[in-house]
């Protein structure tokens, strides 16, 4: 019933998508959680995108309107009849089951929120370190943000599917919301004063990581606890903001797990 | 005079080449350390492919014979006279060099070395991750490993066009020589039964990393002073090759250099 594919042509298309009003509508409504975007044309008629929107809305899946023409690249030759929608691999947890994995006080915890990381290669390579680093879960926002399809499945080597990742809305609120957890908030970023050698992370750490040309926005930078960067040689260089937070979170681990 | 350029069409001819008997000898004659590797057709004229081979004999230069069709599709249009030259954007040093670059002992230095990498995203991200940590310079050999081409120049984010590189003939003599220069020759390997944190990487390190798939040689493991893993959380998950690498580098920096 449902026409589902993975049809090539272009980037977008590529990934896991669902197409056509009916089968996009029962996703939305049997399983909202692996329904990362929908994408509608500004043609579909008024009263089925009227619909489709009410149900976006309720779920928090983001909503993003297109031109007619883009639609049929997008959708690469399904018969969509106006929608799409993107789909996830597996279900995204809401912010509430997320926090429930996380171990109680005063036991040791990380948490990685990534902050608007538009490569899903950087997406991908954060989620097997943040597996290997014994990360409880990544949190991401789905607006604005790389989408956890089949692409970060094969960058992460799998991991995106072991791993529990969830969706949050506002990033600066998202770390409020750890914080109340018991989490140390850190955003990491080569702005900071101070590095993660002189703070030493504590036992229960959210890493706040952003994308490689922008960093971390303001309001969820000043959400957190504190900024924190990585000491680096030379004055030209820079980390890729995976390998930024794969050496973070191993410092971490270094301290609070590994027997050294 | 020379042909060279980075035609289109597939993924060896999008790399820096050069092509055409004249060229590609005097290549050869001129900037040996910018040559790669030269690729032949076995359907080249003998005295044309024995006057060529032994240039590349003489310089070190990896000599690949293949059919002509193969040719064809790997210069891609061009006028290559059944040769090309695979040349790189800088030249690269040779181990004497390269070792002159060394601080001498007892101050601290880290130099890299890649044992057979042959994901040309691999070895950009640990030469751009290198740079960062401060390494000396970064050794490969050149057959059997991606070539630092311009792939390389760019998922290192320029780093490759300023860290200097080196090429080594084969790894585990390599290792003997760094030995000799006065560096501990570390193998990181998730084999190891110890790990970078219980033995202190010391101030004059060599860390040798393999590929994903492989690993380290037998012969390279053996040649040195010991092996190190990363400890890891769960047992499915597995490090990135040049996320590993930019954990150790990162943990000798901060021992090493970083203000804690």
């Amino acid at each position: 019933m449902r026409g589902t594919g993975a049809p090539g042509g272009n980037a977008r298309a590529k990934e896991d998508i669902c197409w056509g009003r009916n089968p996009v509508t029962q996703l939305l409504l049997d399983e909202p959680s692996r329904c990362l975007k929908v994408i509608a044309s500004k043609s579909m008629q008024r009263a089925a995108l009227d619909q489709i929107a009410g149900l976006c809305r309720e779920s928090g899946v983001p909503l993003q309107k297109v031109e007619p023409g883009a639609m049929n690249s997008l959708a690469d030759g399904t018969n969509h009849q106006g929608v799409i929608a993107i789909i996830a691999p597996r279900p995204m947890l809401n912010i509430t089951d997320a926090l429930s994995l996380l171990p109680k006080p005063p036991a040791k915890a990380l948490v990685v929120l990534a902050d608007h990381v538009l490569d899903p290669h950087n997406l991908g390579a954060m989620i097997r370190s943040a597996e290997a680093a014994s990360a409880s879960f990544l949190a991401m926002p789905l607006r604005r943000n790389s989408l956890p399809t089949g692409t970060v499945v094969k960058t992460s080597a799998g991991a995106s599917l072991r791993l529990p990742l969830a969706a949050v809305g506002n990033v600066a609120n998202a770390v409020k919301e750890f914080q109340a957890a018991g989490l140390w908030a850190i955003a990491l970023d080569s702005a900071g004063k101070r590095t993660i050698y002189e703070d030493k992370l504590p036992a229960r750490t959210l890493l706040v990581v952003g994308s490689e040309s922008k960093g971390i926005g303001n309001a969820t930078a000043s959400a957190c606890d504190e900024t924190l960067g990585i000491p680096i040689a030379g004055k030209t260089g820079s980390l890729n903001a995976s390998v930024a937070l794969a050496v973070a979170m191993f410092e971490w681990f270094r301290l609070n797990c590994a027997t050294v």
